[in-house]
């Protein structure tokens, strides 16, 4: 299987250790899922890999990877909304898709070690992960990460890094060590992999519910479950189990907000912001990498850009928790913006929305 | 449907608000379910009440109460031990299963103010089911509770009364409560639609593996999961689905072992203990209100008791951590139990550990 440069378009086999192609361009995989079908799915597997055979996985290092991730149940909020319980995942938080199918690709072309910058969700799984695929992990945090979340990454056996300077400089130390000393780079922006267990989110959407709803809420930081998600209905529509791409809400945040400003301009790439503090600091990325390839799928099925209001973040929370769901604050973007997105647009029933992050997470 | 007295046998109706029988003697559910059949199960529905047929429900409360709780998956730890993801929950913990089925229980007859006390884990959980289902709730707690538990607990809307001196007494307050004004204790020792969430553990395990494994790891405090298991293998076994009762393989703390103490001295009570302070709090009960049940129980089925060395605890978190699962310091003391046992009594394969509290949350 193939690589494919989202910029130069050459070809780079999966097997390659480098994080992108030589002329500096994203990778995108060359992969063509085979048409849906519910007979091609492993009804016996209890996690993502269930869907396996849609995913560009080679081999079967995949079992001694997963942890049970995926399968999260779809629950009602309210009359219009109902939850997709995608915290009830190992390390808490839906990134563990992503690092599960990553990890296994790693673990089946031989990585024996890997570095990430991340202090957030996607830094816990993949340390997690890469603990369990027995490769060794080292995690570049950012000055100012809480000590607690330093303790769970190093659990798994990681090495932390703090790196003085804001989160941007710390990928950029980050990614010097993979130029310079060609470490494996197990990113979820960067890696194409991370996206194919992102995708499980659709498919099993459509296997609980036997139908995808009309609105799903996404939140888009780099945007890997956006990414994972459309390339999955891209597929069920493709294969005719679905003869309409549902609307897909995508949210940022008020104070972060590039894609949105993108949009609202018509632009082709992320516009320049000046991100200020924000309660939903997962998704505060001023800089999306895959930004032009975001857009792209924005354009090409009319996805709806719209901002959480930052001073309704904690109520939305707090709406949530007297429902029973305790979630992140950058989880509670998700339903802030969607209140945003009715109060302009009247009200939007049968929407679905991402409960991403456990609420513990944040409150440390 | 009845409740019986297990102290004098009288009956009382299920939709009693009493917490316990007139005499003072704790309830249990008159319920035998149909036999096992995989035809039974709702393959459709994303959670614990697929099983819901062999559980004492009646009505279709509980579609309104789940969050989608259980279907947890068993992963691998080594060649010998499966360990079962039973904190991939709504509340990160395996207490969910109880408080789901008896919030549903609360539901179908009518409750409307509920009370508990526990500042753990199913505190937690019935803050969330109660919200959940629109019931009021208050949650008694020992003073020392740390200020992140009673944030989370009040997140769902329930009263948190602090409580001075000790956990006993904290419970003391609250039945005093139940006594006086009427409240419903929405309790997990007391309450026997607790236990019918419980045995789902048995039945996924069941439905996952297509068997269950030789020996089955289970903590006790007041032993709600050693209930709800038992009685759910007795079920498979009454049924001819199992031919062979597995090796139980019960724990409790070092330093606080009245269960452990009894089996040893062949008794039919628990034994005075005078508890000291143990990492495993979650099982640290020094006079389990059911003990006369559990070690009837445990004679009627061979089951092995083994207590958790104190100094061992943090090393089998670690052990765990480093194979990608972070869980809580009670749920560490199940693998180093296990690991004690086998120094003592040799290898033990085929052996399933409950992972059932989320490591996150003994970090506060
Ligand atoms: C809870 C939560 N929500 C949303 C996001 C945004 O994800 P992405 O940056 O992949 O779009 C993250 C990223 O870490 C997150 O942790
Ligand atoms: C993580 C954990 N393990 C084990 C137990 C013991 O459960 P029980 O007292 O029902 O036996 C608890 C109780 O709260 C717990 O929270
Ligand atoms: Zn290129
Ligand atoms: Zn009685």
């Amino acid at each position: 299987m193939d690589f494919i440069c989202t910029k130069c378009g050459k070809r780079t086999p999966t097997t390659t250790l480098q994080p992108a192609c030589s002329c500096g361009g994203l990778f995108e995989l060359d992969f063509t899922p085979p048409k849906w079908s519910e007979s091609l799915v492993d009804k016996n597997e209890w996690s993502q890999f269930r869907y396996r055979r849609f995913m560009a996985l080679e081999g079967e290092a995949w079992r001694d990877v997963t942890m049970g991730e995926g399968r999260t149940p779809i629950i009602r909020l309210d009359d219009d909304v109902m939850l997709k319980m995608d915290y009830m995942m190992p390390t808490l938080s839906f990134k563990d898709r992503g690092a599960a199918t990553l990890v296994a690709h790693m673990k089946s072309i031989g990585v024996k070690t890997c570095v990430q910058d991340s202090s957030g969700n996607a830094g816990n799984a993949v340390a997690a992960y890469a603990a369990r695929a027995g490769i060794r992990c080292e995690i570049f945090v950012p000055e100012g990460t809480s000590p607690s979340k330093i303790r769970m990454i190093e659990s798994h056996g990681a090495k932390v890094n703090v790196v003085p300077g804001t989160r941007d400089h710390c990928a950029d130390v980050c990614r010097t060590k993979v130029r310079e000393e060609g470490a494996y780079y197990a990113n979820h922006v960067y890696n194409p992999f991370f996206y194919e267990g992102m995708k499980a989110y659709i498919y099993e959407t459509f296997e609980e519910l036997g139908r995808i709803p009309a609105n799903i809420v996404i939140p888009v930081g780099n945007g890997t479950l956006f990414i994972g998600a459309v390339k999955a209905l891209e597929h069920l529509e493709a294969s005719g189990a679905i003869d309409k791409f549902p609307r897909i809400i995508a949210l940022q945040s008020e104070n972060c907000d590039p894609l949105f400003k993108a949009v609202e301009a018509h632009a082709g790439v992320p516009a320049h912001v000046d991100p200020k503090p924000t309660m939903a600091e997962g998704i505060a990325i001023g800089v999306p990498m895959r930004g032009k390839e975001l857009l792209e799928m924005t354009y090409r099925h009319d996805i709806a850009f719209v901002r959480a209001p930052e001073e309704k973040i904690l109520e939305a929370r707090a709406k949530i928790a007297a429902r029973g769901v305790y979630c992140e604050h950058t989880t509670a973007a998700n339903y802030a913006a969607y209140l945003a997105f009715c109060e302009k647009n009247g009200p939007t029933p049968d929407t679905l929305i991402t409960m991403c992050g456990a609420g513990i997470k944040s409150d440390h």
